[in-house]
């Protein structure tokens, strides 16, 4: 060390201990959260304006045609932010986005994921149509009224749209993020890289070979997935998992026309009724899997997770009483549940309701599933465990509308149908050496209120990045986590909103 | 005695051994039945024009301004054969149709009923919509293609829409007949009179009511109830019975808003798990009612009842092989099976399912059940037996929504809507000696074919005419028992329709 360098080293320790010079750490930190802050202040009407747009374009990943409208839109917009950003194509799917922004001092690159597909929806059931972006002032459940897109808003009012939070929020966050950083000229702290898949809703089914296929762009030290509902409590929330994701169709047949409930009642089967029993030999009220070595795969909680979920805040009480819940399906606190396999009804079919239903014996009656799976499920042991238990009811399986000699030759059939795109969970150890630097910076964001949990209840394609590329993955949620994901009326909560441009604009200067 | 007389009846006794006068009973059956099949041969194109026109129209009873369309329709086609024919009304119903035709030498008075409503169908399942007939040459489970309206016809043809069976055909036959017999210038050998109705798929909610306010009109020695399907064997079927009927929706209630299944799956209440639940409690595969006390009315079948049904041809392996079923719910023979009390699921829904099924967790499912009620059960003993059984599964029960405060003081909510319009069964002693009469003639007219049953599975509301106009009812029925009644594609075989024109003709000229 030469005294140059020792007297320059002293002036700066001096001066840093003055305060002139601020340690650039902790400074850069401060500054681009609150400038983020002023920032978004100042361009809140923009902001929405933009996202209304991007919400506009419907985004269910079967719908081919508007699926590609919605990447060349979000293309533009990172093209616009000097990204260099190109589509990413396989056969037989949804573009996926690449995009990049280098740092000429970085050391780390960090991988943002998130998906601008959405799940399916129809006008029924919604107050607004999904694709039809408006401003209300409170939930639909606590009947909000339609109010005006101007700004000064309200950060307690709500964008309703398809993909509102699930999953087009954190883009327009990191876009708001980005150009608040540019404004300011800060620079960001990481190599940046953006990989926005299209078909996550649809189960991610050509995701491992699009990974493959790109793996030269796609190599990074962490994967920060943008997916999901912060924490009930509203506070700041870090996921080292997902479960894993697995959905049956399953019909039970019947006749082979539909009956007259009068003259063939007690007598020809009753499709409904034997999917029913079928249902109830399968799991208990209580969410228990009753299907026998269904959950042999399963690897116990490690006792570090254990100790997160008990250092979380409880949120129990306050999730039934929003709910209207009296009772939940298990003595257990919610973090503790979805740390196990589950067997959830979706959805069930036979015949109508109401008004329209006739007095008939249906032809079919069919329930569809979503299996949740834990470390270490596979789908496949999922498959042949459920498809044993079935079996052991007495029934045939088919995979198509059975035939007359299927149906002359078989007392009970049942008709299955698997997702090609099952996946199974994923967990990053707690202890990971760049999960803890990104959950040190979140947590002092949040002045100390950060939760950390093992896994999340619900499913992304973790396992495909690890397998495919290796690189530990986080998930950083920002989406309120009343936002009616998956369900009729999707919302975001603007201050959720307004919080995650000042959670990027943290972790991109700081990481 | 006079000379001449003496003189008189014995020219007639010997014109009467060669057969040169007609002995008037015999040969008048012979005549009718015989006169009715030529006239209908020769005018088979007009009689399915006609019924084209009666069935394009569609006659749904809640669809006031269309069932009134069918009322006028068939209004006229009475009024010009010479019926002396009105609508009778009562508040808040669709209009009956009464018509009278007095025979100046007959002493009994017959009285036959049809209903002109139809089940509520949508084009959703119809292979053709519901109010468009087209003839088919088999069925459409058979691969029947659409042929040309135009005689001569196969007798196998099949004219499809909604109420081809059930129940405009017997309308259709009865008026040919009439044409027939009027054609033949054969008079009637009863006063007939006709009480068409117009809400009995609706339940007859105000039947009791049209009955009282017109129980002037409607008095009558027997009541013939014209609907439903004939024998499986294609046999002519004369029932006794009806079982009766009464509806239920029953919606169990999950949390206030749909739930993403991963985030929520294992704790929230799975309200489709929670119905699955409930219905396995109350009714098992093999059709038994499994609800505390609720079969204590049942009044178990007499000897001769028991006789009739062993008279009968077994339909079992004919039925399962055409319904394409290997097994049933019961051991026993599906004629001993309708004599049961039966808890129909005839509809199941929550959520979607395929390509439609979202990850999510419901906010309630509901299941449509109809009951069917045997002698002396009471629809009001049923619904206090049923939620009886469903309070002690743990349930409050609401008739409504549940309000906020309902969820917050019970763990298990069920929503329960109950028909308004139940209706118990009706059985007419197989030893009646009018309906031994009528027996009679049909089984004479079948060539000892005719089959007997103490009850049909269906429902019609029998046991308001007993109570309030108190005459024997019997029910002859004329559709193909594959008709799809109730279904999507319902159908009439030409043959059944030809073979009622015969039917009634003989009835008729003959009672």
């Amino acid at each position: 060390m030469s005294d140059r360098l020792v007297r320059t080293l002293a002036t700066v320790f001096f001066l840093l201990c003055l305060g002139v010079i601020p340690a650039l750490g902790a400074e850069s930190q401060v500054d681009a959260a609150s400038l983020a802050r002023e920032w978004r202040e100042d361009h809140e009407q923009a902001i929405v304006d933009d996202y209304v747009k991007l919400l506009s374009i419907p985004n269910v990943a079967s719908d081919a045609e508007n699926i590609r409208r919605n990447a060349g839109h979000i293309l533009a917009l990172l093209k616009a932010r000097r990204f260099d950003a190109q589509l990413l194509e396989v056969s037989g799917s949804p573009p996926a986005i690449f995009a990049e922004r280098g740092s000429p001092t970085a050391s780390t690159t960090l991988m943002i994921y998130v998906h601008y597909d959405g799940q399916p929806a129809s006008s029924e059931g919604w107050t607004s149509p999904p694709w039809t972006p408006v401003m209300r002032d409170a939930t639909v459940e606590q009947g909000g009224k339609v109010i005006d897109m101007k700004a000064p808003f309200n950060p307690e009012s709500r964008l309703f749209a398809r993909s509102a939070s699930d999953d087009k929020a954190p883009i327009a966050a990191l876009l708001a993020a980005i150009d608040a950083l540019d404004a300011n000229s800060i620079p960001l702290s990481v190599n940046l890289k953006l990989f926005l898949e299209g078909e996550e809703e649809a189960g991610s089914p050509n995701l491992a070979r699009m990974l493959d296929a790109h793996r030269d762009l796609l190599g990074a030290d962490l994967w920060l997935f943008c997916d999901g509902p912060v924490h009930q409590t509203g506070r700041s929330l870090l996921s080292y998992g997902v479960r894993g994701s697995y959905g049956l169709n399953m019909t039970v047949h019947g006749p082979a026309r539909p009956l007259h409930s009068g003259h063939y009642g007690n007598w020809a089967p009753n499709p409904i009724m034997g999917l029913v029993s079928l249902i109830y030999s399968m799991r208990n009220e209580s969410g228990e899997i009753l299907m026998a070595g269904y959950s042999d795969q399963v690897r116990p909680p490690t006792l570090s997770e254990l100790e997160a979920v008990a250092a979380a805040p409880d949120v129990d009480t306050q999730l039934m009483q929003e709910l209207g819940l009296a009772r939940t399906e298990t003595e257990d606190r919610i973090e503790l549940a979805i740390l196990r396999p589950a067997m959830n009804l979706r959805g069930i079919r036979s015949g109508d309701v109401g008004d329209a239903s006739r007095n008939s014996i249906q032809t079919s009656a069919t329930a569809s599933i979503d299996f949740r799976l834990v470390p270490d499920q596979t789908t496949e042991f999922v498959r042949i465990a459920v498809e044993k238990h079935i079996r052991n009811q007495g029934y045939f399986i088919v995979h198509d509308t059975p035939t007359r000699e299927e149906r002359a030759a078989n007392a009970r059939i049942v008709e299955l149908d698997w997702d090609e795109a099952g996946y199974p969970s994923y967990r990053t150890p707690m202890d990971d050496p760049l999960a803890k630097q990104v959950a040190g910076i979140l947590n002092e964001l949040a002045d100390g209120s950060l939760v950390q949990l093992p896994t999340m209840g619900g499913s992304l394609p973790l396992y495909v990045i690890d397998e495919v590329l290796g690189a530990p993955i986080l998930i950083l949620p920002i989406a309120n986590h009343d936002n009616n994901q998956h369900g009729n009326n999707e919302n975001i909560r603007l201050q959720n909103l307004w919080d995650a441009i000042e959670i990027y604009a943290t972790v991109l200067t700081r990481l």
